[in-house]
C-alpha cells in the first residue's frame, strides 16, 4: 500500500461540512421513524422503563368510595352552618369509622362520627369537619366553630379516576408512578413493546476481545463493552458482534447482517482513515436516506457520521474511546430514547458548575472538557482535567464533562457552565 | 375509642418545629455512618452501578507500546529539523505499519513510514509527522513543511496508566467509563460491595396488597411497590414486608424483625395520626441517636420522619401517594447513595423550565407541585396541574415536580424555576 491509496494525496480537509452539533442532533432525531417493536406482556411490578404498547383502560373507579381527606368527623354539612367562634355548634359523637371497613353508623341530626384521613364516608354524610376545627367540650360532644360546606374534604368515588377511563396511552414511558397508578386499580400485568435491539460493531486490525491478552501492537476493544452498558442502561439490547477487521468486503458482509438483525446500529469505526471511509461508504449503502451527517463540529468526536437507512438508525464513531464516549453520550443516549417506541421523552438537560480556571476553545466549535467536581458553600465546582491524550483513564478521572458552547472562545474562570454528567 | 384516646384534644400544633428541607437533608445524610456491606466478586461488564470494595491496581501499562496519535509518518525528529514550505525536507517512504502488528521496518536517515493512529511507534522513531503536514512528491517520497519534535504526535507506554498504579480506589462508583478502563488493561472480574438491604413497611387497616381486590374502605397498599422500583433504581435491593395493621404491638414487632435483617428502613405511615404516633415512637426505640427530624417546611410532606438508629437511616413517609412519593424523591434517594458504599456521589441537581402560570404559595414552605412539560422555541415550558386530590394519578399525568422556593411567596409566569422529573 502507499499513500495514494488512501487518498492521502487530496485528504485535507476530510470533511467538507461540518454541522452545528445541535442541528445535526435535531435533524437526526427528526429523521427517525416510528420503530415497529415487537409487544409482550409483563409484570406491572418490572416494567420500569418500558413503554406501554397499547392503551390501558381502568377496570375500577380511584377512590372506590367516597373517602375524607382529613381526620376529623364526618357530618351533615347543614348541621354546622352558622357556626362561629362566637355562636359554636354542638354535636355528639356517636363513634369512630375504623380504617378499612365499611361503615354501619350514620349520624343522626346534630350527631358526628370520627373519622381518619383516607375512611369512607357513611352514607348520610356530606363533609368532614377537620379536626383543627374542632374542640371538645364533653364527653362525646364536640364544639365546631367553623362550618363546612357540601362535599368539603371529601374525594368522591371515581374523583382520580374513573372506570373505563384511559389511564396510560399506548406510547407511555411506565415510570415509578405509572407503577403505582396501574397497581391502584389492580392492573397487574401490562402489555410493552420490547426493547429495541441495538447491534455493537468495532472494527480495527488491532483490536482483540477484552478477554483476550493483547500482542504488542495489539490493543483491548473497550468500546463495545461501554457502549453496551450504556444501550442496556438506556433501553436497548446491546446485540454484540465480533470485532472486525479493517476489511472492507469483511465488514461490509458483518455490518448488512447486524443490519438486518437489529433496530440500529452502532459502529466504532477502526484508528485508519482508510477504515473510517470503509464505514461511511458502508453505512452510505445500506439504504435510503443514508448519511444526514459526517463531520460534526464538536470536539472531541468530530469524524461521527448519523444515518437513517431504510428507517433504522445508523450511528458512526470515532475508534477513540474519549470520542466515543462524548458522542455516545451526545447521539446514542437521545437515539435510543427515540427508538424505544415512547411518545413523549425528554432528553436529559445537563447541570451546571462554576469552572474553576479559564478555557479556551475555538468559536464555532463546541468542545467537551474531562472534569473533576468539589463542592464549595453548596456549589458544584469544576476543575478541568488535562490530558494529552484521548484515553479512557482520562474519564475514569473525571466526574462530568464541561461544556464550552460554539459560539465561544472559551470560559473564564468563576463562569457558571453546562456540564453533563460520566456515564 | 373516643378522640382523647387519640390525643386530639391536644393536637395542633402537631409538629413543634419545621424543619427547612434543606437542613433537615444535610443534617440527615451527614449523621450517616459508613454501612457496613458484605463484599462480592462480579463479572466487571456486569458492575455498572456497583461501588468497588477494594483499590484496584493496575496489572499492565497503558498504552502498552508507544502509539502514534494522528495518521501520518513516522520519523527520526532530526531528520525534519529546518524544514519549512520553502526549504521542504524530502523523505523516502520505505513501507507502512500495519494496526496490530509489531513493526519490523525501521526507516533509516532520511526515510519514513506510514503510521495510523494508533499505530505501533517502530524503534528507532521518535516522532509522526501529521499527513496534513506533509505532501507526496513523487512514488514512496514526500515533502514535510514543518519540522517535527522529539516526542511529537507520540504517545509513550504507560502515559496513561502505569504497571501497579491505583485504577480506581475502593468506594469508587463504577460506571461506564471505568468498565471501560478496567477491561482495558484485561481486569474482568471486580469486588463490589453487596448492595445494600432497604425493608418497606407499609401501615394500616385500609390496606390490602395489590394482588387483592379491596372490600369496600378498603385500598391497596401502592406505596411499597413504588418505594420498590425506586429502591432497586437507586442501588438498593428492596425487601417488601407484608402490611402491617395499624396495631402499636404488632406494628413494633414487625419493625424491630425488619430492622434486624436491613441496612435500612422505609417505613409508610398508616393514615390515621395515632399510626403517626405509632410509628414514630417506634423508630425512637430503634436505637441512638433516633429521629433527627420529624416535621418538615414542605408541602406535599410535612410529616417526614428522618431517623438514624444504630447506624442505620430510618425513613418515616407519611401514608398518601403524591407525598411518600415526593418524599420518596427528595430523601429515600440521597439516603440510597449515600449508603451503597460510595465515597463520591453527587446528588442530582435540579432541571429548569419556564412556569407558564402564576402559582401561589407561603414564604417558609417549599412546596412541590405536578407539572407537565412541553417545548417551545427548545425551552422547557411547565404547566402545573391543579389537583385537589393527592393521589397517584396526579403523578401518572405529571413529566416533572416545580420546586416553588422556601423563600417565595409563589413564581410568577414566565420565571425560570428548578423542576424535579417525576421517577
Amino acid at each position: 500500500m502507499s499513500p495514494w491509496d488512501y487518498g492521502w494525496d487530496k485528504m485535507t480537509p476530510e470533511f467538507l461540512v461540518l454541522k452545528k452539533p445541535s442541528d445535526a442532533l435535531k435533524e437526526f432525531l427528526e429523521s427517525i421513524p416510528p420503530i415497529k417493536l415487537e409487544k409482550s406482556t409483563i409484570p406491572t411490578e418490572k416494567a420500569i422503563g418500558r413503554v406501554a404498547a397499547e392503551p390501558i383502560i381502568s377496570p375500577e373507579s380511584s377512590p372506590a368510595f367516597r373517602r375524607s381527606t382529613v381526620d376529623g368527623y364526618a357530618v351533615s354539612s347543614k348541621d354546622t352552618h352558622g357556626s362561629s367562634e362566637g355562636l359554636p355548634t354542638y354535636l355528639k359523637i356517636i363513634g369512630e369509622i375504623r380504617m378499612g371497613e365499611r361503615n354501619h353508623q350514620n349520624p343522626g341530626r346534630g350527631e358526628a362520627v370520627m373519622i381518619y384521613t383516607g375512611g369512607m364516608i357513611p352514607t348520610g354524610c356530606d363533609a368532614v369537619i377537620m379536626v383543627e376545627n374542632t374542640q371538645i367540650s364533653r364527653e362525646n360532644e364536640i364544639e365546631v366553630n367553623k362550618p363546612v360546606s357540601h362535599g368539603e374534604n371529601i374525594l368522591t368515588e371515581g374523583e382520580d379516576l374513573s372506570i373505563g377511563e384511559v389511564i396510560i396511552t399506548g406510547g407511555k414511558l411506565i415510570r415509578a408512578a405509572e407503577i403505582g397508578g396501574l397497581l391502584a386499580v389492580g392492573i397487574d400485568q401490562v402489555m410493552v413493546f420490547n426493547r429495541p435491539r441495538v447491534g455493537i460493531l468495532s472494527s480495527g486490525d488491532e483490536l482483540v476481545p477484552p478477554s483476550k491478552k493483547p500482542n504488542p501492537g495489539q490493543v483491548r476493544d473497550i468500546n463495545s463493552s461501554i457502549l453496551a452498558v450504556m444501550v442496556e442502561k438506556y433501553g436497548g439490547i446491546p446485540v454484540l458482534y465480533e470485532v472486525m477487521p479493517d476489511d472492507a468486503e469483511i465488514m461490509k458482509e458483518r455490518i448488512i447482517n447486524a443490519f438486518t438483525e437489529c433496530d440500529s446500529l452502532v459502529i466504532t469505526a477502526g484508528s485508519s482513515a482508510s477504515t473510517r471511509d470503509f464505514t461511511s461508504r458502508i453505512i452510505q449503502q445500506l439504504g435510503k436516506p443514508g448519511i444526514l451527517s459526517h463531520g460534526i463540529n464538536i470536539k472531541p468526536g468530530k469524524p461521527t457520521i448519523l444515518a437513517i437507512c431504510e428507517g433504522k438508525p445508523v450511528i458512526g464513531l470515532p475508534g477513540n474511546p474519549v470520542s466515543a464516549f462524548v458522542i455516545a453520550t451526545l447521539f446514542v443516549i437521545p437515539m435510543l430514547k427515540a427508538i424505544c417506541g415512547a411518545s413523549k421523552q425528554f432528553q436529559n438537560s445537563p447541570g451546571k458548575a462554576r469552572i474553576n480556571v479559564n478555557l479556551a476553545s475555538v468559536a464555532g466549535r463546541e468542545d467537551y472538557w474531562p472534569v473533576t467536581f468539589t463542592t464549595k458553600n453548596g456549589e458544584l465546582i469544576a476543575e478541568p482535567i488535562y490530558f494529552k491524550s484521548n484515553l479512557i483513564f482520562t474519564l475514569v478521572k473525571a466526574d462530568g464533562l464541561a461544556i464550552i458552547p460554539l459560539d465561544a472562545n472559551g470560559v473564564e474562570a468563576g463562569e457558571f457552565i453546562d456540564i453533563l454528567p460520566v456515564e
